[in-house]
């Protein structure tokens, strides 16, 4: 991938240069195992992931086949009971976890509050003093709110941090780091190994929430040593909306406790009916009720493309083209649409990003107060290009709007990034975003 | 419906009358919208709802053009962001519950800890002083198993009672009375609006979990004055396997506190994405993160159904016919099969009855120490009538298996009884139950 930035040395980056990039792409094929509609091109899967082609027969499979004709059986014969279990080793893999360390199951913030209240009570065993829990202010908000609850029930305070202050902030008073390793505003990445370490250097746990980096980026739980991760499935792993999220525990606590949403599911023996709680050993206790078997089944779809992606080079191979995709876009934007106040979010730093990118429009750049960010995006959705807008500013830009462009290295090409760029200059060019019908605010997730 | 009564007095029930039965049956429209296999009599509605016809229809939607052609634009345009409250209101009136009352979110377990984190909250404040929890011993343990992890949270005391001894329990130092209302074993049924009475004299607060009443029983919430209520979907209500729950709070509690599962979609505004977590006034608080959004989408199948329901008598209509079916196979098995040692588990009194009948054999009466019950089920499943089995006996009879059967009046018919009560005499009279293959036990859900 060397040859992009040679190329951007050599003079202005080209069309036909981004078609070489696609031709020479070896995920390229990849790209086929998605349903895209035709003339869309796709920066949203940071937000929702697209469609597995395979999914469509699936849920036909297991709607039809599964419920409709195999019914009540379908526990058994078509592995309802383990698909948690079997979803997480296929996710473990891509997470730097081990073998029954994962488990494909509810949401992302219910199983935040497992793994905080199982680090809480770990926490408050070893270091009684520590009562404080860190996170930066720009987590998304999801998280905060549940370390809230937990605050307010065991007498804890959520400290709400910028990302610079980290690392005096990690004093003895900390029982647990709550962080997002790739932030869901700007795409900046954390150092995942270095911050754990300077966390356990004092005693505190760390839980890193990976819904912007797991598919993306290369995590490595065990090599970061972290503790606690959780992560949701809808986005980089194209599980289908909503599809559940899934949780890791590091194997020195998961036998510690249980979990407080201690339900059927994660009992030793579920089926036994017994009227006292048993945690079953090992991950499975952090599984709760019953789940829903038709989302979860599509995951699997998601995540049969990441195993076909083991034989071209799997995250690794992924991460490098991530990277290429976004500074791709990075240098096209620059070279396309100086001139039109935009200004970058995200971090140039390889290290420092993750698989997004976003764009900042000052307020008063738009109609009125507005900085147009939103009406930017409305209109490129209109052209087919899908990105997606977030309101009021970047870290410590309180008066700038973000879009944002998110790269799934698996069905997003180069060619795909400079048509982007071309109808980002065109929309900004015309200024299309002046249309009234653009500037209406409809809620955006 | 008296009819049936009427023609045992005056000899044995035929195939005829139970044909005549459904001839006159004004529910039997409704049976076409489910998609049942052939040769099939399905008598476990209890546990996993049949699939409405309609539900493969609605995969593909969601998936092919949903998620896979109109991608992240469909939380606005297919309205995703509103499913939970829109089913939820398909889900009040069958309950007793008024609109925007109920939210149709997460599991039975999940919901349960919300509203008992919140009833103990209530309680707290008023009766600092009541510290029990009652529930029944034979209850569906994950109730249990929540109620323990919050009273070992939060300091409470779970103690289990058999039925019998609700009356003398009730004293004032009990905070919350956690019940389902039809018990999953035996399908008695409890009296949810004297009951509630009895608990409120004392200050007690009631949750009621309607697993295995809703869709089925003719349900009051507000009749009988409860607080709290949870349940499944994918019961009577055939939404699927594992299809996301519901959760209703009287409005007397529901803007009194946060639940504990605080996350975004619950906020008030929850695109705003603020720190600072701010309830939803009313039931929205009791939402938490994204939901399944495919799974939750087929349940409308199965709720348009009941609403199709509402012209032919719905719930009234369905209850009546519920407790037609559940005499006629009682009346059945005893005149058909009263020499195989079988006992009935379930109350002969309509008001003291759910929607199942469960029938009981010693232990002993099979093969070796076994009662016989399990391989009776997998013989009549391999002639294609599914019920199911519950080991280790009902309430005050430890020493008998449950054989399971439920009836769902909008897809089970009189004939198809009369069928199933002679499959069952065939397999006790020509001994299939003693086979081998239908012995090796394999976890029944």
């Amino acid at each position: 991938m060397n040859s992009f930035a040679t190329r951007v040395l050599n003079g202005p980056i080209t069309q036909a240069h981004c078609q070489a990039l696609d031709a020479s792409d070896p995920l390229a094929p990849l790209r086929h195992r998605f349903s895209l509609p035709p003339n869309v091109i796709y920066l949203d899967g940071n937000s929702l992931g697209a469609m597995p082609a395979a999914a469509v027969e699936r849920a036909q499979t297991v709607v039809a086949q599964e419920w409709g004709n195999d019914l009540i059986r379908s526990w058994n014969s078509a592995g309802w009971k383990e698909l948690p279990n079997r979803l997480g080793n296929l996710i473990a893999p891509l997470i730097g976890a081990r073998e029954n360390e994962v488990v494909a199951v509810d949401g992302t913030s219910i199983n935040l509050y497992k793994v905080l209240s199982t680090a809480l009570r770990i926490s408050h065993e070893e270091r009684p003093h520590a009562r404080r829990i860190i996170s930066e202010r720009s987590n998304f908000p999801t998280d905060l709110y549940i370390a809230q609850s937990l605050c307010e029930q065991l007498d804890y305070e959520l400290v709400l941090i910028e990302e610079e202050a980290l690392p005096e902030c990690l004093q003895d008073d900390v029982a647990v780091l709550l962080l997002t390793q790739v932030n869901y505003r700007t795409g900046a990445m954390l150092d995942m190994k270095s911050i754990t370490s300077a966390a356990h250097a004092k005693g505190i746990l760390t839980i890193w929430d990976l819904c912007h980096s797991a598919g993306a980026v290369n995590v490595d739980l065990h090599g970061s040593n972290a503790d606690f991760a959780i992560g949701c499935s809808y986005k980089y792993f194209n599980g289908g909306p909503g599809a559940p999220a899934f949780v890791w525990v590091h194997p020195r606590h998961v036998n510690r406790y249980a979990q407080p949403l201690s339900a059927w599911h994660g009992h030793d023996a579920p089926f036994a009916f017994v009227t006292d709680y048993q945690p079953a050993p090992g991950i499975q206790r952090y599984q709760s009720g019953t789940q829903a078997v038709v989302s979860l089944s599509l995951l699997e779809c998601g995540l049969q493309v990441f195993q076909e992606a083991q034989s071209l080079g799997g995250m690794v191979a992924l991460r490098r083209k991530s990277l290429a995709l976004t500074d791709l876009f990075i240098a096209l934007v620059e070279q396309e649409c100086a001139k039109f106040g935009l200004m970058l979010a995200t971090p140039r730093e390889h290290y420092r990003r993750g698989s997004q990118v976003s764009l900042m429009r000052e307020y008063g750049a738009g109609l009125g107060d507005d900085s147009g960010a939103y009406a930017i995006i409305q209109a490129l959705i209109a052209r087919g290009v899908i990105g997606d807008f977030r309101a009021g500013g970047g870290k410590g830009s309180p008066h700038l709007d973000i879009l944002r462009f998110g790269f799934t290295p698996l069905y997003v090409g180069f060619e795909d990034t400079w048509n982007a760029v071309k109808h980002l200059r065109e929309v900004l060019e015309k200024e299309e975003w002046k249309n009234p019908e653009f500037n209406r605010r409809n809620s955006v997730t």
